[in-house]
């Protein structure tokens, strides 16, 4: 396979020769591919976790990550965070405030991050309880449905790569009025939330409790953790959520939205952030 | 939330009370959601990995996962595979052939399955290189294009829950005359392909060198990776394949097709395997 690289703004696809196959005729063409390569995250000498992820914003994918996991709290608890010193474009370095902290947790557990990851560094069922989400403090948010029905259009016209590739999920962070405050792109829907949160993080924004979070596939368990992580009240899918997400996003009083295209949407959880939809009524 | 269960085949969907949105008006309706759930895998009496599963084939699950990961070559190194004692229906209990080996295991590597996992165990870059996919035999398949473009329609047609919740990912087997073999699903896209891999090595079905594989959604590295692990020649995805897909497939001999729909497909790998598109042509 002979590939070149192309970037487009920070993710990165390659271009590759195929062939290209309509009813019984065949023709050869170029087509554009999103990039997936191994990232290593090393935290101190040891490695932390290996995720697969579209190159750029890997130190945001790092930051993101740790804070998901409940490693870090916040940027403070971050001491360095970059590569290591022969370059390395798929290795992140992280050393955290506290010594004593760093060598217990790379004693302690071994994380594998994957393509839609979410229940990492939990080795069993009981873990996975203890370590579970975090309610939302109350809130008086109130959402028009006009300003939820316009989110998907700024996602497609924001996104760099998906529509030449369409292999890349993407998450997308609002305010309250629907305007686009940023995007991240990847071929793991979680890492690309992981991306949005660790900017997030690293731009001191932490908790985003006035953003509304857009992700272009499904909403399942982990991406609603995620966001109950980095406090987002209200969180959209283009997609379907599945059963642990609905019932996450309602133990933490999130407002949990389905199907969010062509003017419609599905309200599973949290409908009094949403005018007109207010219980009382 | 109140839910109420209910089973759908061996796929189960709940139903929930939403509210559904369309442009300003809302209405009462409820909803069909994919059921997500943990599993836990146990090895002897240690803790390997935590899924997030749509419950169901689960025994298959568990086979395939540890089959894709070069655990076990064959069904013939599972002593036992069931349930606990207590009948938890979130555990699956694997005892190996061996027990050196087994206990061996049970230090070495802490398992993490995720919704689409597929380096799992893998704790740094380098054992990802080293625990790199087999190569294909050679072989003489030929798979006329019809062939291919009749698949998507098969897997549609069998998918129970799919069409009426939208959550779910399908994997598919299909002889090399387009035969619909097998098809198993869940939320997440690899665990669909163990259902699939695990039903096979059970069924003493591997390796499966004369499948096609079709899956619901993108291929991702670590789903060519896991047929690649069960000796299938030809795989196909609805949606886009990734670059490390790509390049895995091509190092292994592997034919992948992506955008297989609406009578057209892209051969990105392999196409001595699809009639009309021989090299020699």
């Amino acid at each position: 396979m002979a590939a070149q690289r192309t970037v487009q703004g920070e993710a990165p696809s390659i271009i590759v020769p195929i062939r290209r196959v309509e009813g019984s005729q065949s023709s050869r063409a170029d087509d554009l591919l999103a990039v997936e390569e191994a990232l290593e995250i090393r935290l101190g000498q040891r490695s932390l976790s290996i995720t697969m992820r579209t190159p750029g914003n890997d130190l945001e994918l790092a930051a993101g990550f740790l804070f998901s996991e409940g490693i870090i709290r916040g940027r403070a608890d971050i001491r360095s965070l970059g590569r290591p010193s022969d370059g390395s474009p798929d290795i992140v370095m992280i050393e955290l405030v506290g010594r004593e902290r760093q060598s217990s947790l790379q004693t302690e557990r071994n994380f594998l991050m994957t393509s839609a990851c979410g229940v990492c560094g939990k080795a069993s069922l009981s873990d996975l309880q203890v370590n579970s989400c975090p309610a939302l403090p109350r809130d008086d948010i109130q959402i028009e449905p006009a300003t939820m029905h316009g989110l998907p259009d700024q996602l497609r016209r924001a996104q760099s790569v998906f529509d030449s590739t369409g292999g890349l999920h993407a998450a997308a962070r609002f305010s309250l009025q629907g305007e686009l405050q940023s995007v991240r792109e990847d071929v793991g829907r979680h890492n690309a939330v992981d991306k949005l949160v660790g900017a997030a993080l690293l731009d001191h924004c932490l908790p985003l409790a006035r953003s509304i979070l857009l992700v272009s596939g499904r909403a399942s368990f982990e991406l609603v953790q995620k966001a109950l992580m980095a406090g987002i009240p209200i969180m959209a899918a283009v997609g379907a959520p599945s059963s642990l997400a609905v019932a996450t996003a309602d133990r933490a009083g999130m407002t949990l939205i389905g199907f969010l295209r062509n003017s419609r949407f599905n309200v599973y959880t949290g409908s009094q952030r949403i005018r007109g939809l207010e219980p009382s009524r």
